[in-house]
């Protein structure tokens, strides 16, 4: 079989793995932990539905590809929760290695340009980063409505501590940021976060 | 809040429940199910990185579109397995109500961009939803080796059946019907399929 045909099945067999990778959130599945492969999913669908909101003039495929791949060097760094400081330092070099080894799998030319596209989401410069993070910040706070049990708040979160990671969304749409925060009203009158 | 953006969170709301649409595949996270929302990803991810090997000139764009909504559907019709004939004719009106529900909760003009789309997919007439049912029909083909257990074949799927069901991804690709038939004999001597 073709040589570079053999390495995207490669890519392809090791991706099956990200269904293993486990989310702080939960699923309305027996309430077991959402993963990372059907997190990419639900992000990337909402990069299409919203897209209409969004403030800049973004190339929908480009952000597409980004939130596909985001969480991929997850195979070998895990899920870092957001609000554990300590664990986003260390993961930072982690995936960076990790994004390294898995697109180096693929063919030459497609190996670069995920590479690329991969940094250009971790930098948050472009549009079309800013807009994927966006969507990738906004997810969980809808996930996590509806799947949370009441009163569910083992990492004692707090609405200010939420709504200041989540601030940058204003940036990328008034609207889009007028949902996120409505999401954390909801959560907050469900006793998932600290109202203060 | 803008009640285009409220239909949109209606929406992204009801896709969460995709997570629990069981498969007839499994997964490596303890042999659980496959659901179909990380399924959609990674068929989704696979499209962009074997577009290079489909003989027609594909929009990428659309062909994604497709597969991040192909099965969308099953929130209300459920997964309907390839090889019971029985089901998949029952599926098909079940999916059709399910289409028109669940796009009918977004905006209108995105509602009827969606239906079109899964329409588009299901018919399998343009190259793009050719292309997008060709990832569709390889992915469980990869997936199956990876997560299945030696000899596991409890219904009895032979060889000549699942060529003759993946057949048409040879008019999509020489090069991917290689990498299907591969792996298609790696699950025969794998015991999950009859040589014969």
């Amino acid at each position: 079989m073709d040589s570079e045909l053999n390495k995207i099945v490669d890519f392809v067999s090791e991706l099956e793995k990200l269904k293993c990778v486990h989310r702080q959130n939960k699923t309305l599945d027996d309430y077991r932990s959402e993963n990372s492969a059907e997190h990419s999913w639900h992000v990337t669908l909402m990069a299409v539905v919203f897209q209409g909101s969004c403030l800049a003039n973004i190339d929908l495929l480009t952000v597409i590809k980004m939130l596909l791949l985001h969480d991929v060097v997850e195979l070998d760094a895990g899920d870092a929760f957001l609000y554990d400081e300590e664990a986003k330092a260390r993961a930072e070099l982690q995936e960076r290695m990790a994004a390294k080894r898995i697109f180096a799998l693929l063919p030459d030319k497609q190996s670069e340009e995920c590479l690329a596209l991969w940094e250009e989401f971790e930098e948050r410069k472009t549009p079309e980063a800013k807009y994927a993070a966006a969507m990738d910040a906004l997810q969980p706070l809808i996930n996590h409505v509806i799947t949370e049990k009441e009163n569910e708040n083992p990492h004692e979160l707090t609405k200010s501590k939420i709504t200041q990671k989540k601030r940058f969304i204003e940036s990328v749409s008034e609207g889009i940021w007028e949902v996120a925060r409505d999401q954390i009203d909801q959560g907050t009158n469900r006793g998932l976060y600290i109202d203060k």
